[in-house]
């Protein structure tokens, strides 16, 4: 490919709206364009990456046993309606209906169309375990894309669906793609992304998986053990309170507390430490805006995931008016209105000594003892894990809290698809029984934004060998000079014959708008022709990230090119 | 891959609701199942067959200086508003709305999307040319989706679009892509399709070309002509009538002619040729339902593109009420209302001494003379060229009327889409152009389809090599006999290790079951090892075809089958 026609801009500038380096650096170097919010084209470049990391899937998958097929992106709402997600998810899901006013709906994962197309198949245990993966558009409807190809509302997803006639065989089969997943981030140049335990949200099914690439842009947060390997995205990961109760516990007394609001100027006021307070969060049900009042202990955060997991329902932070009968400001768990459901984090498991809101203006009460006052409380995990937290695995105070971009997730769905739409096979004894699921993602473009937000400089991607868009960048300084041109043409044709990917820059530019462009790029072996070079019969060979140099002989650039270029892709 | 893992049904019965060869036998081989109304999944013996026809078109793409992108499935409303389409394109087009209510259509082409991306770089004429193009998911909201494949709603497209900045550049690239198609279809094992001159219809521009696979199951009606080389699409084909006068015009003569309303039989009535006689087709125009009346030979078809495309709007056959003013079945040229838009056919120019309908009901005129009694009447091409008729080239009557599958087409768009969305170019001289467009689609699945159609027989596809999901079908007949089992075993390793794709078959089913189930993936090549087979020292190698069949000995049956497999890949 000569660069001169390579369609796209390159330019210098960052672009004001771009909030992330990789974001900046693709619209930099002409790899994509917005199209509508959260919606992009992508120029060659892009394409290029995104088909090698397909690739690079797509060996993975078929290594263990996936079959490609495909699902299509419009799918009829009956299908939907049967698993019960479409009433059960919100706007994500893009409803639309066609001319004959079928109601249908653009697939943003496709639980429902890989038991549709298997549910015939799959009716004998002989046919099983079985997978299936495509690499197809998807559309989710998000509220708020951001960071460039890293959320946004249509990617291309490699997602893989098995079946499985045990839960144990689901298991094995689920440590196999695991292995997979690791193998695809490790060939795509990202061998430091890490799986982490996750909650399962919407998906159905118990345990699940993501695949992280720590990194301060990431929106997901993890807890990682500084002693041992529990690594758990933070929604997930249990929280650890130790509930020590005071020998003496001291009356209830009502103390007036002028104009404190907030747990941090109560306890102030107090001379109380926030660890001896209880806090009120209050939600609203989705479905009927009923109220719902989380205690939990002043310091800690609760955790909004652990909560709708335990409703069973959707909840969003609520809007406390004043005939609501709730205290803003002044909750607490006694004498609070009894229309309002009641949540009571372990944290504050049989405390004593604590203060905490009196649900009367301006009024809070000190000697709170919860075993004493609130005696049939039910105690669980609400709260988040948070720095310096104790390990639910080791048990030691060792937690740290890291930003992570999700580049993948895995999940054992169980039979949540399969019985809401009735598949079943006939087992060994002729029974009939339901299958066991397991179900395996990753956003395409996602990964290639996630691979140039870890493999960067300021000037452009650094992309391995092995997703980058060419495999050598050659330059011809001076292309107006007759025998750099002829010397330059004729490498670029021979590394063309010897099968080695090649952009080829022979323009009339300065060498320095050369060598931005190719650092925007990012093409790991850059071959330069020059004059300076070709005085001294070599041609020089730079990789993108300065880690490697070296001057061929001119006689023999092609071979030695040839082999570093070998060289380079064995280290992926 | 073995074939007891293969997910799929394969039957023996035609589906009813299968009504072409391709579509019962691709539901009956395990290949695609319905999800919606033209809307199918695809198991991995399509997918296969899929990739491997992109993988062909990528080839051709890149080898005319294609460059691949890709362009979103969603895309604004706002983008199809830049170049009308969004208002004059019907229910085809999806449109929906996002959560925050902007509004959004499903691409069925993406000429704005491409332009969208590239007008902002095309900007100096020494960028140009250049070419684009993606392989990516559409969707057409068909009123009859039909015939599996052929018609569908959603599907996968090739669709490449090249910038120019002169018509003369244009058309020399537009030779180029005639070329690549001819070759795709060839690779695809389609040299039969053959390109026929078409109507440009809702793309705009002039010259546009669709290539045809000539076959009953197709749509199109193909006029060629046998004795030149002059095709074209019926839609688009000149009518070309001898319009020869009689010497002597009889008098405009109003005949009672009772219950006569349909031209066959008011020329039986008259004793009068067909060829001697008006008729009337009647329209409506879609957006307000004015009437339009079209004179024109009795024995001619009206053509409604070349209508359409002269009026410059959409219109539909008539309703004719009792109050409109028209007289049902005795319409003619003389005294109709004036408040109608009235077309003349070439094939009644300057004729005399014809019959028509006299605008009363129940009579008609004879003795009717074009250039006395319709003065100013203007005359166009409005006819279906005919079985017979005079070919527009060599102007010989050799036209025989072909059914053809259109299974790919290419146009020369001009600046009808560069115009309305403000794309320019500054030329060699400072001044500013618009660029001029080509575009060139091939639908993945039709062809997949067509090539089934054009290559089967009873029993199954009989697929090219080059697209065929395997190379090699391997049965071991009686793989419960160990020697078989072992044997056919380390012949499948040994040919998937020297990287041909074999399909494996070792189940313990009848040699029936077995072959009927190859016959229906339709796999090139057979290879059997059997017991009679083993008993004879020789293993079987039998095309899908039946055009080759060679026994090879047991102990080089490797180096054997790998040379008939590459025999068998150069064909194409």
């Amino acid at each position: 490919m000569k660069l001169d026609k390579l369609v796209g801009d390159r330019f210098k500038e960052r672009p004001s709206d771009c909030i992330i380096d990789s974001h900046a650096l693709m619209v930099r170097g002409g790899y994509m364009k917005g199209v509508a919010n959260g919606v992009y084209s992508s120029y060659m470049p892009l394409k290029r990456v995104t088909r090698k990391i397909e690739q690079i899937m797509r060996e993975e998958m078929d290594a263990i046993d996936g079959q490609e097929v495909s699902f299509p992106v419009v799918m009829p709402a009956s299908l939907w309606e049967e698993s019960g997600r479409y009433g059960s998810i919100g706007k994500e899901l893009v409803r639309f209906s066609d001319r004959n006013n079928s109601p249908l709906v653009l697939g943003m994962t496709h639980e429902e169309a890989a038991v549709q197309l298997v549910r015939d198949y799959g009716q004998s245990y002989m046919k099983y375990p079985f997978m299936i993966y495509q690499i197809q558009t998807k559309f989710r409807d998000e509220a708020r894309p951001r960071a460039g190809l890293i959320r946004v509302r249509e990617f291309t997803m490699k997602d893989a669906y098995s079946f499985h006639t045990s839960q144990e065989d689901l298991e094995q089969y689920y440590d196999r793609a695991h292995k997979s997943y690791e193998r695809i981030f490790e060939r795509c140049g990202l061998p430091e992304v890490i799986s982490v335990a996750s909650d399962s949200g919407m998906m159905g099914g118990k345990v699940s998986h993501e695949f992280m690439l720590l990194s301060p842009i990431g929106e997901d947060s993890i807890a990682i053990c500084n002693e041992c390997d529990y690594r758990a995205n933070m929604e997930a990961a249990e929280s650890i309170i130790s509930c020590a109760r005071d020998e003496v516990s001291n009356e209830l007394t009502m103390v007036h507390t002028p104009g404190m609001q907030t747990i941090e100027d109560v306890c102030n006021y107090l001379k109380a430490d926030q660890k001896d307070s209880v806090k009120a969060v209050i939600y609203q049900r989705n479905s009927d805006d009923k109220y719902i009042v989380l205690f939990i202990r002043g310091d800690l955060e609760a955790n909004e995931t652990k909560m709708r997991n335990h409703l069973g329902f959707e909840i969003h932070p609520a809007v406390v008016t004043e005939d609501c009968g709730l205290c803003a400001g002044y909750c607490g768990p006694v004498g609070l209105p009894s229309d309002v459901i009641v949540l009571y984090d372990n944290s504050i498991k049989n405390r004593n000594n604590l203060c905490c809101g009196a649900n009367k203006v301006e009024y809070h009460y000190v000697g709170l003892d919860m075993a004493r006052d609130v005696a049939n409380a039910e105690y669980h995990d609400f709260a988040k894990i948070a720095e310096g937290g104790v390990c639910p695995k080791c048990g030691k105070p060792a937690i740290s809290i890291s930003r992570g971009v999700e580049v993948g997730n895995i999940f054992q769905l169980g039979t949540k698809y399969t019985t809401s739409m009735g598949m079943t096979f006939v087992d060994e004894k002729g029974n009939s029984q339901t299958p066991i699921m397991g179900c395996y993602g990753i956003g395409v473009g996602r990964l290639a934004a996630a691979i140039c937000e870890a493999h960067h400089d300021d000037h452009g991607p650094i992309w391995p060998m092995s997703v980058a868009p060419w495999q050598v960048h050659l330059c011809a300084v001076r292309a107006d000079n007759a025998e750099i041109k002829e010397y330059a043409d004729n490498l670029y044709n021979a590394l063309t014959a010897k099968g080695i990917e090649v952009i080829y820059d022979d323009r009339s530019v300065s060498a320095g708008v050369m060598f931005s462009d190719a650092d925007l790029l990012g093409v790991p072996l850059r071959v330069v022709v020059s004059p300076r070079n070709v005085k001294q019969s070599i041609v020089e060979v730079v990789s993108r990230d300065k880690s490697f140099s070296q001057n061929v002989p001119m006689e023999n650039a092609l071979d030695e090119i040839v082999k570093i270029v070998d060289d380079f892709k064995s280290k992926f």
